[in-house]
């Protein structure tokens, strides 16, 4: 096996697909959008990858079956003249080493490279360390260009966020992707950090929506979203009267949610 | 040498043989039945196995003679009809790294798969985190098929049980499998996880001795059951009935035994 | 991608350059004094260094622009007849892992070596635990000849200091250098090891320059040294009489410049 | 630069040379018996050691040289009919990984191999977590005829030490050697663990030079042991009699010694 091994579902020719990354991240935000996004635009397997770089793991169904854990690009054709190709990338983990981030992140970047993709947006979340009512959608990109044109779609470009820059696929899809001649965007959805947050999912995948031109149903991952403040809500509830009756729901709820 | 070097005993032609996997792990619970049922059906020595991805370790017998710590691999021809031939993986460690997990799975595949092996068992521990009494045998499976085959053997597929899926040798040798159109079963026996379990290594060694059709004597396995008991039910005491007299036995002598 | 990847700005053909590095360290000394040589010099990039081996990391400027982490080198042409060329390294980071410091450093090596480079300025600061008002420049270099040339520049060569050696990249291109026929000399300028140190970077720049027989305006890096001394004088007055009023000044702003 | 990097300081032809090793370790134990031995044979350099695996740093003496850590190899012709051609092992570090490990120690004894060597003697120290006053030599080996070889010499075969093997150089020596059909003795000096210990490398040295039939002058190394009982005493002394004036020794001071 090689370090990272791809194993393909189908050969296909796409017209400069543009390649959009969503893996396990802060908040579960950029792998929540990018999930809901492969499921409701119904992207078909392209390519599943393997690497030594995740965890020797493999995941059980509810029925038994084991399956290694793993990344997945996906692939949508457009649909109508407005829409462009789609190459999705979604997944377990993201590379467990700082060396494995980079093999896996070029060898993704090779093959949506040579299925034509000159473009890339990374999806992810950003912590800010405090409930966040309504998440905006902050930015960075890899041309100026790009920068004005997010504008456009309400993102903000704050002077100061990320101020350490961007660790993670999310920031090296961007930064080796200049390697291969692509350019890209990050979005990333406001989020406390505390635990997973479709709302700032559905911010990102919102914006993305209208920058690719495709219609998406919210209404899955709203449902979702008003889970998560139900249960916060019962937690915040039982914090603020205690210790009479047994909390009727618990923060580790919240993670299993998502 | 190589990262995972082979020293081969012997050539061995092999019809079709079931591979058997059981290294160190949760309760020694897979290595202590792997160890058992080469001992008891006498395989005989193919390969050994070394790698730098185990520690820099060699062990000092009671004579004073040192062995570089291993895997090793051993064979056992089928006796009769309903028998098959077997390949049995044995070892002092798994791989210390993930990477190295990997590494080592692969390789150790990839033999088995030149010996014509199309079909893996792999035997492990299960954590309950509290004594068992009785310990079930739970199963994951690689195919729908195999779950049905192996609840005809008592092996429990619980909706919850792996929650976090397997890590480690165990899951691998099943996820990995699959690249080299390899099928197979885990059996997980469950443990307290706080000690060495041959209880829970002959449940799994008798379900398994079922499926592989073979007869194995387990009168030596259940000697050492007796003996963890014997041990676990001082402890027990020596706790219950604290600090009068030094305690006849200490948890310390629980990990010596297996 | 390579390990190590170059990418290369523009070809040249260099006279005999010599080298000098100055990578993030103690105090940033070495950082802020090759980053001050490079700019006042006006070195013209040369080669990007893009490593598996440094943060999966990118840097966003305050525009929202990304820039994946890297080390550069910059070359510029002798000045008249007493000058020599330079190639000078700067970077973002040193290699996270003690075998990525080997790699880079080796493959650095056998670039600079391929142009011609026979000769390597290492620039570090020397933590003494203790505020230095004064710093002194200490030096370490490959051969005896080197040692008497340095003291004529004033570098103090202390039987104890640095007393286990150097460890990172300062000390490695001295080392691994030799293994490519080259000499060096690392000059290191005291600092406190608490705080980012201008001005222990001047006190080594200042040496260099002498050596290299370049002329630089130091009134950059003074002011720098200056506001340094403002926040450390403001947070120690605030500590002197501390909780009535918020301190105008913390100890994080000293992070922050440079 | 390979992961190893061997370079020649000459080209030599040996008769069956036996291998000698004493790298850093337990009590120092290892390196204070081989660079004695190295020094009082006046065995020549044969090659000097670079590796990826050893730290990034380089030494630097009192006249402010740099030397990049390395191990080395030195030869000593037999003198006389009794001796043997001797290949010694001297470092100032052991791999610092344990794949590390394992490609250093390979790479030494494929060296030593081709130089025609079939044996092996690791020096090392053994941490008995008390004070030792007459250390014994305690020993591991690769065949039973070596154990009743090392009896005659003194050598101690323990039924429970070392109890967990032995992890690092000194073992993987006589482990991996076995892959190079060598054969092989640890020499272990029983010490505290607690602070280098010439006594019990004396020890482990007077018992390789009957072995090796060489005649050793041990004074200096008497001297170094007597100077660390001196240190030791004194500390005794003023643990005992503690507080009124301030301790003539400190701990710090025996980790000077050696």
């Amino acid at each position: 096996m090689d370090d990272v091994h791809i194993r393909w579902v189908e050969k296909v020719q796409l017209k400069d697909p543009v390649l959009v990354e969503g893996l396990p991240g802060v908040g579960n935000v950029g792998k929540l959008a990018a999930d809901y996004l492969r499921d409701k635009l119904e992207a078909k397997p392209l390519a599943t990858i393997y690497s030594k770089f995740f965890p020797p793991q493999v995941y059980v169904s509810e029925e038994g079956l084991t399956r290694l854990v793993s990344n997945e690009l996906s692939y949508r054709r457009a649909v109508g003249p407005k829409e462009r190709d789609l190459l999705i990338l979604n997944g377990d983990y993201q590379g467990i080493t700082p060396e494995g981030q980079y093999e896996l992140t070029e060898r993704i970047l090779s093959v949506a490279h040579s299925l034509g993709s000159k473009e890339v947006y990374t999806l992810a979340g950003f912590a800010q360390g405090r409930v966040v009512d309504t998440p905006r959608v902050l930015g960075a990109a890899t041309s100026p260009e790009r920068v004005e044109a997010m504008k456009k779609f309400g993102v903000v470009f704050s002077r100061n966020d990320p101020g350490g820059g961007l660790i993670g696929a999310s920031g090296l899809f961007l930064g080796l992707g200049r390697l291969y001649d692509m350019h890209g965007v990050c979005l990333m959805g406001e989020t406390s950090g505390y635990f997973v947050d479709p709302r700032s999912a559905e911010a990102v995948l919102k914006v993305l929506a209208r920058i690719l031109e495709v219609t998406i149903d919210f209404s899955d991952l709203e449902a979702k979203a008003k889970e998560i403040d139900r249960i916060a809500q019962k937690i915040h509830e039982a914090e603020a009267h205690p210790p009479e009756s047994p909390s009727p729901a618990s923060r580790d709820d919240l993670g299993y949610i998502g």
